[in-house]
């Protein structure tokens, strides 16, 4: 599925705006290196490609078949497919369960286990696989590459996610619509991601699992998170949301309680909202992971530090108490009116030696096991350079495994210079409580994975 | 002091950088028409403006002196200054009871109750009001116009913001910086603000009231939201982050809960991080009160519904069960697919006009009282488009008083629409929740009147 040697597109289009145009449109100009077909009886070529009668006629085999017709075609379609050794349906078309056609849906799965095949969808706006330049979709073409797997249960949502990605600079190894879930699942997707080089991050949407399968997500999303991190929103968490999840998607949301359980057995990381999803991932996908508790906070705006300092108390972050000689340390590079407790503040006179000087120390001693560095826009420090001298120091202490995250406040170069951090893979946020939530998450998975992988290491023993 | 004659500004300077000339030159550029008197013994002339040798030597009465001199002279300068007859001195210089020099900052006091002047600050970075283009600031120039004042107890922090609202394009009648509150202080300044036909909303971050004035701030700003709405950002909420506010302004925050009381007496609104006090500022900039709790969220995209359902019943917000009328109009604008239980699902279908009749009748009918409209960006419906639209419908129904509160989520070109709605004063948030939670402090503000507004009639009567 994510690295097929070829893609036959059955509805494929010419016309602008239909979806077989568009998918077929996106795997050209996206760079897919694989062959591609498109299939329309009516078509004899489309942007050079020969157009095939139906998928039977393609002289080659054909490991994907992404299937944009309409909802009564599908089935006879499938069958052909079928008969053709196709390993991956992906059906774009929507009219099924979730409209209430549970039995075309029902037939779908019975033609697909018949031969083999293996069923992404049906109701989806398609796949991207970044690293093999397949983007399968009908949404936006220039997906960035990265090492964030983004699944998502919902279609509209989904796709103007893709878009905000694109704007918001978040790297993404790969984007999967679930649609129905007839046959492949987010537990499946996720094991697959949980081997593949190329991710690094598992973030998810989720509105409900297939029923009864509660206890397999746990058990099975378990082993993947001892390997990745796993970031989850489940939307339909309040009684009236469930009940809009029902009418969306036909499935059944549950009781929050019992997936905010089955979460915390599982290690999932949950996300309230779509900011903290990506903010979370945007962290995980770049910083190494804590080797403790003790966190510091270093500033150049007092108010921003008492911001981080509430925000990491109510998140169960640990605010390291320096030691003598470590405050020692910091108050050498501070007016002396700066403040050489948790938070250091080193004023708003700070310049950029200031902050190396103190990230430096921060990086050497031991006693600092977690980083967060704010900075406000001021006079006497142009943010861009204090971004530069942040990823040198950065890049200097690179064999050091201390997450690092920054806060950059103030008006458009400073939005500037949070973009060059983030390229930088140093995750900045506009705001000092998102830098702070996302590494509470880092620790929250600190300590889920100190606890059990211990565990199955003394039951091997 | 917001709309002076004659300001003077002591310590003003040819160099760029110097506090005393880039306070000068942002009263320039930004347009003050008032008459500007730099005071300096060593210079002619600046930017034009000539100089003086000292306050008592300006040939003309002095409202405001903005002093921006070293510690160790700002006594004998205030004495001057009292001679002169200046009303408002504005004490931008540090170095006073935030570094323990107390002694020094009550004699500035006791020179200035001498002389019956008010004092702002000390240790401010000063303070701006759009109506009278007056910028006595070191910080960014381009303050926007607008009807939120903005008072900030950090300095710092507080120009870092000044940069963002221009960035974010939030307008602002005034910005304050409080620093030591020798004098002048944001309760005070909140009842100016009351009064001011420039202002709408006081938007404040806090750290600590003056030592025993916590029934005094409930008595009185009470008075001041029975006016207009006060949002603060208390900050120093957590044991440590108190600590932190005690090391960085000297003042004690106190206990949280008691300020928690204190602002749901005084029927503050809350926001715990400052997007959310821009967030709740731009609601309450822009919206008519609501006149009930009855809301309905209309959307393109399930998921972004129940996002959004999930975040009203998480938010105290009650979402409307629409009657069976109110639901068959709904139901024309939608395919035989969408909901028309709340939220109203216009599917990822929906163009232009389903948006529009779907408005018209949620401002037209009696049982909606608030509304809530969601946009995920589809390859139908352009979003600039839909924008326009948007500000259209709420033109024609200007005189219904029921909020609309837009989230848009999706690429740039959504950035860009949703600039186009804030700009035609249609809050709009890059994701659900963020227009939810604003929508639940409207509604928090109309239970607060209600109440309050009653128990005085009762009162009186």
């Amino acid at each position: 599925m994510f690295q097929p040697r070829s893609i036959a597109i059955i509805g494929a289009s010419k016309k602008p705006g239909k979806i077989g145009h568009d998918i077929l449109k996106n795997l050209i100009d996206y760079g897919y290196s694989g062959r591609i077909y498109p299939v329309n009886p009516n078509i004899d070529e489309i942007y050079g490609l020969k157009s095939y009668p139906s998928i039977l006629s393609i002289p080659d085999e054909v490991d994907v078949a992404i299937i944009a017709i309409p909802a009564e075609k599908v089935l006879s379609v499938a069958e052909e497919c079928g008969i053709k050794g196709v390993k991956i349906l992906v059906v774009i078309t929507s009219g099924f369960s979730e409209v209430g056609n549970v039995d075309a849906e029902a037939n779908l799965v019975k033609i697909a286990k018949k031969y083999g095949m293996r069923i992404l969808g049906p109701n989806i706006f398609g796949y991207v696989y970044t690293p093999s330049k397949l983007n399968a979709t009908f949404g936006p073409r220039e997906v960035l590459g990265g090492n964030i797997a983004f699944i998502t249960q919902s279609g509209a949502l989904g796709i103007a996610l893709m878009g905000w990605t694109i704007m918001e600079e978040i790297g993404l190894s790969s984007i999967v619509s679930l649609g129905n879930m007839s046959d492949i699942d987010m537990i499946e997707l996720s094991e697959y991601f949980a081997e593949d080089p190329n991710t690094k991050v598992i973030a998810m949407y989720l509105e409900g699992l297939k029923p009864g399968s509660g206890k397999d997500f746990v058990e099975r999303m378990r082993r993947v998170v001892l390997k990745k991190t796993v970031i989850v929103i489940k939307a339909g968490r309040s009684e009236r949301g469930a009940l809009a999840v029902a009418s969306h998607t036909g499935s059944l949301a549950g009781s929050d309680m019992l997936y905010d359980v089955a979460f915390k057995q599982a290690g999932v990381i949950r996300a309230y909202g779509i900011e903290e999803l990506f903010d979370y991932s945007r962290a995980f996908a770049t910083q190494p992971l804590p080797q403790g508790e003790e966190t510091i906070i270093i500033t150049n705006g007092g108010g921003a530090g008492v911001m981080a300092t509430d925000a990491a108390e109510e998140n169960g972050i640990k605010l390291l108490n320096p030691s003598d000689s470590l405050r020692e340390a910091f108050r050498k590079t501070m007016p002396w009116f700066g403040s050489s407790k948790n938070p250091i503040d080193l004023t708003g006179q700070a310049v950029v030696e200031n902050y190396v000087e103190a990230l430096e120390i921060a990086y050497e001693s031991p006693e600092v096991k977690n980083i967060i560095l704010l900075y406000c826009r001021t006079s006497v420090l142009d943010p861009l350079e204090l971004a530069k001298a942040i990823v040198d120091v950065k890049n200097r202490y690179r064999d050091v495994s201390k997450p690092i995250l920054v806060s950059m406040i103030g008006g458009i170069d400073v939005k500037e210079a949070s973009k060059y951090l983030n390229r930088n893979n140093i995750p900045t946020y506009p705001i000092p409580e998102r830098a702070v939530k996302s590494l509470a998450k880092l620790i929250e998975y600190y300590r889920f994975l100190k606890k059990h992988k211990l565990e199955s290491l003394t039951r091997v023993a």
